[in-house]
């Protein structure tokens, strides 16, 4: 492998692999046999190739800040870490396009495009270090999918390299296109068990001109729901719809040392707004103030300058950290239409309290995507079994309520044997179908995605 | 078969066959063997299940609209009409979706949920008669694309069966789902070559309250295309934007009895805006006729009300008739990124000149997708190779500007063929694999989509 990438760019010490063996579920630990970080997509289908005649997995890996293990080599063998791929090709300010090799940070792209008066909605909260490749890969969502879709609605086309080394363009910068089956979108959020993504045509729009923000809390979380339900019926479309219960507020807060004021409030509302002008912007947010009044929040607090706008972000934007901090479960990242989004609350509430859990809620209102953690008393002291079956309880309340199980995570080596929840036989097959027309040796990030599926026949053969 | 749909919904008679044997192609013929005419979802399953295990090609037809001759029955065997699923299940006001059987027409569709204050914006210009299913299948087009994106953008989720009878439900009201491969996508636009979808959720928006057309003439090609341009780099986003050229209009108001002023105007350019208020619209109209006639327009004509729009579009929902009457080429649906318009025009009317042929140009600006007409002198003098010749010659030229062979109306049976042009090696495998995974006896849809693919060895099978 060293032939392919160079010997600079194959790692195999212990000590180089574990950056490799871990993404921010922070849990999960699995090492590759190798890291190899090609630079061209010439190379990633040599080793594509190479590995393929050889029957050896091949991991591929964006930026690591994954939820749901997807880009860790359970079953070790070679991670190929696109980083090295980091190059924007281009950006076509005519078509509104960028063109960016897969191992572009995020935040990167969306700042050269911004520059030329564009933009890139797709916003990851990890969009400081993880790679498009990555998003891609995973489909990746964030507070902005509530006005903006998630990633693949961004996506034209992609250069990927199939399992045995031959390349393939599958868009570029035309809008418009019905030539053959929309393999762009079957990539997309495949999680790199179809193909390897190594560049990607992404669609731009102009950039806003004009931003506000609204935070509001509210006496009951119906009341905050029925906000968000009456925003939308008014025709106001967020940029950004989220929804923070009382426990996240506090561990937040608290862990910030940030004063927020109705401390019982039970339910908070962060809205975006964005827009081609001042005026649009304080219309919508004017409307959107006397909306959640009428609701019956109880404060609504506006802000447009960027730093106000920052602090009333603060607080959303800490809880992960903060809850991760008390030791509780993985991020849940369960979707349902936004109609269901408290009996959704209600129900992980319930199955919570039985549990003898405290839930933390959270999450993309807008699109019924709502994050959940788990804390448990006394750190560990419940037994594992009776934490994994309300978590389970979770995901399928979720699926009874007409949702998913993961709304922008990705279903990855965690939530690959709770498929057949969401998904019916029939897709699962279609699935596994797929996979082995795509990937017949199965050497695709194996152990991810489609359940049962391990890469035990793999090893065998290799 | 009469036992799954009933007597009456199976036909065989010669006479009643020939309504399934065209579409708006109109020159191709091909007449199945049966039509069968299900009217729910098990027995679209029995139906499917029964051809399978006897190899009998099964052609999905929706309302026989299709440009691409995708829906004809091309190895005989039987044409499955979803016509009779065509009740609308729910309008979820408050998600924002609708749920519709396969073979709704899309302007019901449109006017119910507009009747709500809903919105759902694809609008193939057959929308009076084509249905949702045969949408979803060619993942359909039309004006509004400009602004909205074509069908596949407003799919949350399809029921659908395979080949083999087996149902699945890819989605549904969540808005994000990242849960297992996007098969929702991959369905859209396979054009019945992997199942048979029988129904949709589709995601609406708010009805827009105001609306406005405009509509400019210019001396030159080149001056309008850069008034498209200038009209999206300003911020503006027309819900329709297309382009006409002087023999399309010429023809068109020659048919329909119109005066249309300028007539020596090399081009022209019809803008449709919508928006939440009347202000809205009538500061983007204002701004874009600005930009209009500052980039070259000879004169700008403007309406809001209703009938005045009407007669502004008069001349170009007229040219498809008028040129059809004229006995010219099948409509060509090339698709190039926006700013390779010109070259794209430039290119038809080198090719066609040196055929000897006669082009009219008329298309969908801001997507690139520019429809195509060829007339040969006196009517069929031409030898067939050098009209095929000239056709190929401007598709090659659409994919040599970085663009593709079909932007909306899909490869059917009139480009399978061609598709390797548009796509590479690696893709055109990728598709094989993909059919043989999900449809592996060949029997949906045979003959289409997939170049050189026929049906030889399923009837030697049946």
């Amino acid at each position: 492998m060293a032939g392919i990438a160079g010997e600079a760019h194959v790692l195999v010490a212990a000590g180089d692999l574990a950056a490799y063996a871990k993404d921010w579920t922070r849990d999960l630990v699995h090492a590759p046999s190798a890291v190899v970080k090609p630079r061209t997509t010439e190379e990633v289908s040599r080793l594509l190739a190479f590995c393929d005649g050889r029957r050896i997995p091949v991991t591929p890996q964006g930026g690591r800040t994954g939820m749901s293990g997807g880009a860790l080599a359970v079953h070790g063998g070679v991670a190929l870490s696109v980083e090295r791929m980091n190059a924007i090709l281009e950006i076509d300010e005519g078509n509104f396009v960028a063109v960016a090799e897969a191992g572009v940070v995020t935040q990167t792209l969306q700042e050269a495009v911004e520059e030329k008066g564009l933009f890139y909605p797709p916003d990851p909260s990890s969009r400081g270090s993880c790679l498009i490749g990555g998003n891609v890969a995973e489909n990746a969502g964030g507070p902005h999918s509530a006005k903006y879709g998630v990633t693949g609605k961004w996506v034209l086309g992609l250069e990927a390299v199939f399992a045995d080394g031959r390349v393939t363009v599958t868009g570029g910068k035309t809008r418009k296109d019905v030539a053959g089956y929309d393999l762009t979108a079957l990539l997309v959020g495949s999680e790199g068990t179809l193909a390897v993504v190594t560049k990607a045509w992404l669609r731009l729009i102009a950039k806003p001109v004009a931003w506000a923000t609204v935070f509001a809390p509210f006496p009951s979380l119906a009341a905050a729901a029925q906000a968000v339900f009456e925003i939308h019926r008014r025709r106001l479309v967020p940029s950004a719809c989220e929804l923070i219960d009382r426990p996240s507020v506090q561990v937040s807060s608290k862990a910030k040392g940030i004063g927020v004021p109705f401390p019982a409030a039970e339910a908070r509302i962060l809205l975006d707004f964005d827009g081609g002008s001042e005026d649009e912007v304080e219309r919508d947010v004017t409307a959107a103030g006397e909306i959640l009044l009428t609701c019956g929040a109880l404060d609504v607090a506006l802000a447009t300058d960027e730093t106000k706008r920052r602090g009333l972000w603060d607080v959303r934007r800490g809880i992960a950290e903060a809850i991760h901090d008390l030791g509780v479960s993985v991020e849940l990242d369960v979707a349902v239409p936004r109609s269901e989004l408290v009996p959704l609350v209600e129900g992980v509430r319930r199955i919570a309290e039985r549990a003898g859990l405290h839930p933390f809620c959270y999450g993309h209102a807008a699109d019924g995507n709502l994050h959940v953690r788990l804390l448990r008393e006394g750190h560990g002291a419940l037994e594992t079994s009776r934490f994994d079956e309300a978590v389970k309880g979770i995901y399928s309340e979720a699926v009874h309520l007409g949702g998913t199980i993961t709304g922008e995570h990705g279903v990855g080596l965690i939530l690959k044997d709770l498929l057949p929840l969401r998904r019916d036989a029939a897709f699962l097959a279609a699935m596994r179908a797929v996979k082995q027309a795509l990937d017949p040796n199965g050497i695709l990030n194996p152990g991810k995605v489609l359940p049962g599926q391990t890469v035990r026949q793999v090893q065998n053969q290799g």
